[in-house]
């Protein structure tokens, strides 16, 4: 660990962290969440996944969207072309778990964009569930694994 | 309860809600969720909590601002004129508490702002903290109570 | 007719137009537009329009985000609050009819983010198909019939 | 042509498609559109075309930023480092004929861009003679040629 | 005037000050602000002020689309309404003399628009400039008067 | 100096430039402005930049925001890879001093991202102390220095 936080300088003052000398090399971070709700719900989002059902489709476009909207919303990330985004989406018993992979070949990690994803599709089937059960919860949204960079990769330890 | 997710038609297709019926109120949501990390992340959060500090501002700020952005990330929100919006962090122990409350005087809640607010913030919290913990995890993302509109005030029940 | 276009002043310079001493009425606007493209393709998207196959509805839910980015694509256009939009997709034989309608409250007309909506849904087929079909065309994108504020209702001409 | 539509998966479900292999060559697309209204009403965007008229340079204006802003509004699109983009815009009779050109050297072809910067050039156009033309229609946006990626160049066939 | 800030609250925590209880009404602003740069210049802005001549155009579009980006920039403004923008500019001598006025029917004034206005209208100048005069400045970026809500009228003081 | 503006070509139109023959370098562009206000603002300011004041961070990360969004305000400039950003504040006497320096490798200069994080820093900080002055005055947004591709360092003239 370093002795100190990588986005704020010796003062305090908030930067985006010069990357200039880093080498563009491909990268891939899987990131993952999961709403809670109930059984019922999951059934009337599993039945909208019937021909023409948009529900999950409009949360993994949400989630792809929000992917390449990461700068924008994360003060201190670094602008990146992605080059792959999925979202991946299983509604079963009380719950939707999602699952985010970015790729891009560029001087910094994808984590964020990979985080984002999750959010927004978590965020989305919030938004769509709500008048059915306001008490929805997204939970768990963190990172499992990356690949690529000075860093190689890195997995999730077990006991977090 | 209704029989089927209000954001999608009989047909199965996604929409935005017609609203154009409802009469403009005063309403206020209040949402929350936590960030986990470790004790000695906390503690360099508070540190750049002194002056000049701006690890927590910037998470405030990224908060705010994601609030007024939430219908350009979730697919089927309305565009609503926010009245108010504040975003407060508690960092204690091994996490930071995050609570947003956003108000409006208009047709729809604004449960999802507040949503969005606390799921960015705690994304931006994800984005400092993440070189010195990878394994941090956004949790409990949730509303908390919501009031205004034809259905009047709801608080979160305690067994969710 | 006007004399002019009120868009740009008498010394030819592009302007917001002031609406401010319009009163906000509920308005309704309704605009269309077609891929063509060839019916092997509609076969493709139509299959994809099986369960959890997302081509409609990305196409969908494109619209229905883009009808809420109007005023930042169209210069011109005054920001406001969209209260209801729906997209709809006809694909048959050898085209994708798209049918966008858009509702508010507010001080000018929502043709624009109708026609927006059909055009950016257009996009998103046109950016599906591309692989299979790089010669597919957005045709007829227009308004067919608009409602409300002081100029009542519009219906497109039968010879236009 | 392929099997399937590259933007959805085996399953049906949307994704920003991995490029993450592909080399960054230089690559242009040329996209073309035409916004058909009436003699009466060229003449007046002409005219405006005089000293200080600003009604074509804000449809150019638009169109070019919005090549920029593709990937926010076409969820599957990659965000591309553009390197050059020109609107032109030619009125004669009753119609405005518009061409868009675009450049980049990055992993994916730049056809979308150029449709998109004709789509909203187009819709400004249609925004600005609405009130004097509300039956105006936009028509044929298409791709006229791309070159580059391993594909080389495409040309538009003559029966399309 | 007041004892502190009003975007911070008494633990200096940044918030969107609430207006729930503000009543909507007309309001207006009008801001100036100067871009200084050499007589050469300004002769070139205005040889291309001749028809077709963009430059002066493209920085009044970017200007009123900016006006409409104020609250996605500056962090603590609300999301309003706005009924009519206007940029004009003045190219004479050696400077382009930039005024902007913004109008609304809302809860807030809209000084914070036409500053955003005058600003960005500004760089998109300095943008176009800077091959031909790296060294241009924008100068004198002020709001000059504003009318409507509670507090009335306010004109700037001679000696400010 | 060349004989016309970059930004139009022969005949006048708006265009971005064609960068696409560029050689991505190493690049860094360093902007200042100052906001001028009352020595009693200042003192306000900086009350709450102490612990928790959120003041003067809210500047700083809305200017490091505003950097990556330059594409989408700048009408012809060109989207690309910010590898660092850092907004500084000086508050002292009457006034607050800012200064961006902004750095990327790519095919254009970021002077307009460096003029743009301190224009809407600036903006920001009017917003904050409008209630308290709002006669406040935004001054001298220019460029000091810039290195990098084809030209080289440039630093501004002492008599300009």
């Amino acid at each position: 660990m370093g002795e100190g936080l990588t986005h704020v300088d010796a003062g305090g003052a908030a930067r985006m962290v010069d990357v200039t000398g880093k080498e563009p090399t491909a990268r891939t971070a899987v990131a993952t969440g999961v709403l809670r709700t109930t059984a019922e719900v999951v059934e009337l989002l599993r039945r909208d996944g019937l021909p023409k059902g948009d529900a999950l489709a409009t949360a993994r476009v949400a989630g792809i969207m929000a992917a390449k909207r990461t700068p924008d919303l994360v003060p201190l990330c670094h602008p990146i072309a992605l080059s792959g985004v999925t979202v991946d989406l299983a509604a079963e018993g009380a719950e939707v778990r999602i699952t985010a992979t970015v790729r891009t070949t560029d001087r910094t990690g994808v984590e964020m964009e990979a985080l984002t994803a999750v959010a927004v599709a978590g965020l989305t089937l919030h938004d769509m569930v709500k008048a059915v059960d306001p008490a929805a919860v997204l939970d768990a949204v963190r990172v499992e694994r990356k690949d690529g960079g000075k860093a190689g990769t890195w997995t999730r330890p077990q006991d977090r």
